[in-house]
């Protein structure tokens, strides 16, 4: 039992509607001669501040109770649910508060301060981070919006898949960048409900491997350096994650660092979609053949498009 | 009166249908709040071969008549127009031979041959490139299909803005970019005909404003050296493209070199869109404020998205 259900997917879903984009779904005839398949790539790099996370961060504020929501919410993120918590605070009139280690990129600093969001600086440490956010939960009464552990965000996270499905329908496979596992976790809930027999694959980097050595071992693998490119997946898997993904996915793929800007570089080039490493990581195992997806319909949710252009190959 | 009408464009949209794409129409909140007007983009970049070009060769492709099809088709160029015409001729099943200067860009080359054409080389100057194209016309009986004074090409071309409207609706003003001529000249065609009271206004870089300047004078300019960063763009006007802009455009608005990548990054920052420099020459005059189109309901199209992705900007 997971806790997450298909219900929560459901009303997420209705309760962010309007406030995100419903993202368009985009096919590339060289992409489906070159696999022999029918792919469908889930455009969450349109999604607003160019990522899925904002879906989670919108469900889990409009979700608040009256008497939090009025005192703000608070989060430690130097990435894109930074950005996706400042904005769905914004948008629902609150206060954010976010917690950004000292050696952040002063370009996502400055556009979470861009959405209304409070940036809040801590020595670029685990625990520094920790207590940083614990004095400002004390301080100021915030609710502490996990980025990707919350119940909330990972319901708010399914909705992508669900659009997907209802505009394209069946899939006989499903694939999606595996970071802190909350893209995946919603996936796997709502998939698992609406086409009871689809694949669905968690894609994850050489360099950060640890959701795959997690299931392998049976627990959580919480203390590893990470040394990947795809940035937004360095994260290590949740409580709750880890739950979900351990009873219902099929598979996770290991991706070859080697192979993921090169499969960004193909999809900027030939489907003109700027997309981040870390949704390269989804379709890096199509381009170099790691999974055959022959006379199949395959979905794929490139998470975001969240990077820096001087010098992105 | 023109060498074009609005039943040429209606019927080039019936005869291309199922060959081109139907291309997504995308919105920014963030440029609608910059420039205070409702922003729509209509995304050729998201075009079969990666830009418009492919409306109009597909158009003429499909006009000709059967002993000249089976023979096949010729078009000098090094750009866009060059993998149009080598597909539309694929998919029609019939030969395309592209000259192109022994100079071009190694990956357009191979781009063409990728679409199945054959591609001469010539020596890169004009009067080469010419006899180059006779002599394969004679020696083969090869039907000549000019990249932007075709008829059936810029009739082809005023497809997309046909696309815009059907999908979004009534719009005050309309922006494309000039190079040969051919987009701009379809898409007046089709807007006189559509929306009567719309605006139109060409976008020109100022390394090669020879539209601004013949329109000025009063005929065309045909003598001058390029010097601009919009690598579609450089070409001159053509006679029938040059008769049909005199007759209907409000305006060309020349776009300042500097800011043709500033706004090309923007787009590429923000909408995660990748498109080529002649795209942003037509996005430029909203972001740096040009052109005021506060309150106003305003159709732009992006061109192409066919660039060097190894150091973009």
């Amino acid at each position: 039992m997971t806790g997450v259900t298909w219900q929560a997917i459901h009303e997420a879903r209705a309760r962010i509607d309007g406030i995100t984009h419903k993202t368009p779904v985009m096919t590339s005839s060289t992409i489906d001669a070159l696999c022999g398949g029918a792919v469908y790539f889930k455009c969450e790099n349109f999604q607003r501040t160019g990522s899925f996370k904002m879906r989670g961060a919108a469900n889990a504020v409009a979700r608040l109770p009256s008497a939090e929501r009025a005192k703000g919410v608070c989060a430690p993120s130097s990435g894109n649910f930074a950005q996706a918590l400042a904005l769905s605070a914004k948008l629902a009139g609150i206060p954010a508060h976010i917690v950004m280690p000292s050696d952040s990129n002063p370009a996502k600093v400055e556009a979470t301060r861009g959405y209304g969001a409070t940036v809040h600086f801590c020595e670029p440490a685990h625990e520094a981070r920790e207590s940083t956010v614990a004095q400002l939960r004390d301080r100021l009464g915030l609710t502490l919006v996990h980025s990707h552990d919350d119940l909330a965000v990972i319901a708010g996270q399914g909705t992508a898949i669900c659009e997907l499905i209802d505009e394209r329908g069946e899939l006989d496979l499903i694939l999606a960048p595996v970071g802190g596992g909350g893209l995946i976790a919603g996936t796997l809930v709502a998939a698992r409900h609406l086409l009871p027999d689809v694949e669905v694959i968690g894609c994850e980097p050489a360099g950060a491997d640890d959701a795959a050595r997690s299931l392998e071992r049976g627990e959580r693998i919480l203390d590893f350096t990470p040394d990947t490119i795809a940035d937004g997946l360095r994260t290590p898997l949740g409580e709750n994650t880890f739950a979900i993904i351990r009873e219902l996915i099929d598979e996770i793929v290991v991706v070859p660092e080697k192979t993921i800007l090169p499969a960004m570089r193909f999809i900027w080039q030939r489907m003109k979609l700027v997309i981040e490493p870390s949704s390269a990581v989804a379709a890096a195992p199509l381009l170099n053949r790691q999974i055959d997806v022959a006379g199949k319909r395959v979905g794929v949710i490139l998470s975001g498009g969240n990077t820096d252009l001087s010098n992105p190959f």
